[in-house]
């Protein structure tokens, strides 16, 4: 099996572009060194080499049910890779070490636990759920709390979720039903329905830290009554909570994370208390202030959405990798300009069509980790930077956040779409891991805000926040870069430049026309095309930076950037210009099409 | 659940636009009348609704598999709706009456049969396969062959497959190595192994008819020396031919088709006989001449071409229609103008993102639709037409029918892309049928010759055939139909002929410029490219001349088919601009890409 990622690209993004080590010199990391982040990066490929991509097949086969006792069951290799992951303390990268982290540069972690989300995208998520409710209760929550619900996730002993979507509500959280009524201890009762939750409910920790949206008495209507709880699946006393498995859902891929319809309070596990009257749903600790919920979760999602990013490049990555390795081994058919017939056949990699599928694929995986890395490296200067660099970095990532999630979810997916097509009739077969990954890269655009959502998010918030501060620091960041590039004397990148330097001219000028007609529905008809258009201007320019980092460097792995970066230029960021004139054009076809017409 | 396909809309093509009632008038047609069409084609719809689509996702779910006597074991219901299809002569629609056909026209066959490839594409692929042996058998076959294979295959008591591709050998026929030896009787015997050989076996039927390719004596080296194959499961004398199930190959998608691994002349059903003396290999016989196998063979496959482009664009079609009704009935999250957020959710399809998700479906599947029967309408010129009209039809047919192929392989699994992110997470699950309908899809792009291969035929052979006249006549067809669309006086009309009218200019120009190179390595070098250039050119065309079919017809239905239009020349055909780009550039990227630097 092919390596699910490639350590000397991580290297080359880590050390030779964004120049983690230079991290160490801050308070924060001062106990950190490039060995330390070796460490961690060459644990986190062998653990997820050797005990999650060795089950992720099996995984996808044996999907989770429900036996006879209304426990869910799965395949033994789960729990095992997640015992280690846990007792490596690979769940505490990030954090303070006042609550027991390492704390490692988000850089350095995300690429590491990249290994284990390229290895096995299901087994991964039960971790990184948890990771990022940590994350969101050392923020918000009280001292107690996270030395109840927090410590326990970083040793690996819990895990957490995110309890958002209800069967009516999922791009739509005003509309959530689920209900929070105080109770005299100060605890609540919660009482609902959620859906989509992944890792919702198994048996491989020792309790599950649910993070549930619900409305508590006196919140406005919409998103603003909105308040967030802690709901355990045990109580600290041992009692089982009333949060009682309705369903799982049998998705078309992602099969070893299990994704479940919860109730809350309805009974099944009626907690009853001496101390409170009120027996009637499931209890919950309200984290921070009451009707605030949302703000809290949206500080987790930007990190999930991210984390999705992540995801869906690091499945895109194995599959560019298995394709690759096939196309070496695999031979068929002869150049098109052979004269012999009786030669034998040449590996298909020689062939420029499959060429192109692997160019593709490459431009695709390590144009997105390079963002992703960049946006991570954005949080630790956003954590540990100063001054105006700390609000410039917190800015940028409010602005890159939709398109770190989206872009990959969009073209990994149409990686791992290369990828069988470079497999043929076999990749089409289970024999083969890359239909497995197309499957479960298709849940990326859906999940964490579906696609449209962050063509909303884009340009109806971000581009435009602060008087439009946040594009502006965008284009100024990208501009550096082009003019780096138009000045370093190298006709390549010197036409990059040019092209890109266009592209950013062209995002400016619809951006202001569209808002400048003064009707949102207008502006907004078509913000998935302007997300797209985005998209790969911002990818360009991730390619831009890599050329620079690259500079004058020899050998066949700096020739695969520049080949890559080619390919980008050439075949992809060309696409933008018809999306610009789309946009500037302020075209009325879908927000006049009428219903009864489809 | 939704109907899988639109009544109305092929009513439209066919009897608004192609005008298939004209052909009654040709004496191949003279017994039918738009009453015997409609009725075929209210069969075809009821049956394919009540017996067909009702066991799609249950034959998805239980993969047909082997028994302990190594008999294929499927879900009861592909047979129940198999024999009634056969019973009720479905399967012998445009066959000559002499072989106990219907001398439907072909355009109105391919419409009833898209009604069964939408509602179940697995259980439609049995007949379908056969139907395309039969075809080829009727043209190249003797008359002892068509009564002994054929009629039967007619009747529904037979089925057929064709054998190509071996394990070593998908789009490289050439290097086939399966032999067929030539016996005192005049039969043969063929020894070798089928790679991917689809309802290759199965208890369906009282015999298979395998048309196999295999190297007799005295070829010469490549294609050239390939011969075609009858191999029955059964002989006619009722002996077990030498044909052995080798295994079953398991599929993302399209898995109630059985896809095997067959042995020919393994020894495993020896057949000895006493009039031969040699009772080694299966015994075959051949079809028309030595060594002439592939040139009979591509007859089938270019049917079988279009016939996938009509599997892909009905897959398609069902997806739309259901994420179409869903959307319609799922309420969730209001207008961006929206005041009040107190206000009932609206149903999605009022969001534009949703319009331009179902739009783009609509364009997709309606567009390749139209191609698909606009081919069909040249398949019955071919066969009935007189003259020059004959002659034009046949060329057209060669350059149209990789774009036939491979357009609705890659947009209609686009389109159910779209559907499901429709759904949202629903979509996702096994709950809806979106799902399935994108695993299903994925095979088209790979079977039938595979995407790129369909590149080299388009630019490497069709367009430059008979010096050119080829493309020529694509031109001044699409010509015509901008003449038309430019003089009609409807404003949109004149400015989608404008563009289409450029657009033809450049697939010329790049055609020209390509071919000057003078190097065939180069010019074909980005052959995909100018494939997806050039089928985003020919379902332009497909719309404007839908469009001049609609007229100033009034209603919903027509207004739908203005809206799709302007969807297409407005988001899609755009992008061929920068395909043309890089085409006249004659781009060596993927060309000069080292596989070291990959």
């Amino acid at each position: 099996m092919a390596a699910p990622l490639s350590r000397r690209d991580i290297d080359f993004l880590l050390y030779e572009w964004l120049d983690v080590t230079a991290l160490t010199t801050r308070d924060r990391f001062a106990d950190h060194s490039r060995e330390t982040f070796d460490a961690i990066l060459d644990l986190s490929a062998d653990m997820a080499t050797k005990l999650f991509a060795t089950h992720n097949k099996k995984a996808d086969h044996h999907e989770p049910y429900v036996d006879e006792d209304g426990k869910v069951v799965m395949i033994d290799e789960v729990g095992t890779a997640l015992a280690e992951f846990g007792k490596a303390g690979l769940a505490a990268g990030p954090f303070d070490e006042a609550v027991g982290g390492m704390q490692l540069p988000t850089t350095v972690n995300r690429a590491a636990m990249a290994w284990f989300q390229a290895a096995n995208a299901s087994t991964s998520s039960y971790p990184f759920l948890s990771v990022a409710n940590a994350n969101l209760l050392c923020e918000y929550g009280t001292d107690e709390q996270i030395d109840t619900w927090v410590r326990p996730i970083l040793d690996g002993r819990y895990f957490g979720t995110m309890c958002l979507s209800e069967p009516q509500a999922g791009s739509s959280l005003a509309d959530i039903t689920t209900r929070a009524k105080p109770t005299a201890d100060g605890s609540y009762r919660i009482t609902g329905t959620k859906m989509w939750i992944s890792a919702g409910e198994h048996e491989l920790s020792e309790n599950i830290v649910h993070l549930v949206l619900a409305k508590a008495p006196g919140g406005g209507p919409g998103v603003k009554g909105i308040s967030l709880f802690i709901v355990p699946k045990f109580l600290t006393d041992g009692t089982r909570n009333d949060v009682a498995l309705v369903g799982l859902n049998h998705k078309m891929g992602n099969r070893g994370t299990t994704n479940t319809l919860l109730n809350f309070g309805d009974g099944t596990h009626r907690v009853a208390r001496s101390s409170d009257t009120e027996s009637s749903g499931a209890v919950g600790y309200l984290v921070g202030e009451e009707h605030q919920g949302l703000s809290y979760m949206f500080h987790m999602m930007n990190e999930a959405r991210i984390g999705v990013g992540f995801l869906a490049t690091s499945i895109g990555y194995a599959g560019y990798l298995a394709s690759l390795e096939y196309a070496k081994v695999r031979a068929q058919g002869r150049p098109v300009d052979a004269k012999d017939p009786g030669a034998p056949p040449v590996p298909i990699i020689e062939h420029p069509d499959v060429k192109r599928m692997l160019l593709a694929q490459k431009s695709y995986v390590e144009g997105a980790l390079a963002l992703g890395l960049y946006c991570s490296r954005l949080v630790d200067e956003e954590q540990t930077g100063e001054g105006d660099d700390r609000d410039d970095a917190h800015l940028l990532l409010e602005v890159l956040t939709p398109i770190a999630k989206s872009w990959p979810s969009q073209w990994c997916l149409e990686a791992n779409n290369l990828a069988i097509q470079v497999h043929g009739g076999y990749g089409y077969t289970k024999e083969f891991d890359v239909e497995q990954y197309y499957r479960d890269n298709r849940l990326n655009p859906i999940h964490e805000g579906a696609h449209g959502i962050h063509g909303l998010d884009l340009l109806g918030r971000k581009v435009i926040m602060r008087g439009g501060a946040g594009l502006a620091l965008v284009v100024t960041t990208i501009t550096a870069t082009v003019d780096r590039a138009a000045s370093s004397g190298a006709p390549a990148l010197s036409g990059y430049a040019t092209a890109l330097r266009r592209a950013v001219d062209r995002l400016v000028e619809v951006t202001t026309s569209l808002w400048a007609t003064g009707d949102p529905a207008l502006a907004l008809a078509n913000s998935t095309v302007y997300l797209e258009a985005a998209g790969h201007v911002v990818i360009a320019w991730m390619w831009l930076e890599q050329l620079l980092a690259v500079g004058d460097s020899v050998g066949d792995f700096y020739d695969g950037k520049r080949a890559a970066a080619q390919y980008f230029f050439r075949f992809e960021l060309p696409r933008t210009a018809a999306q610009f004139d789309l946009l500037a054009s302020l075209d009325r076809t879908t927000l006049d099409a009428d219903p009864a017409w489809l």
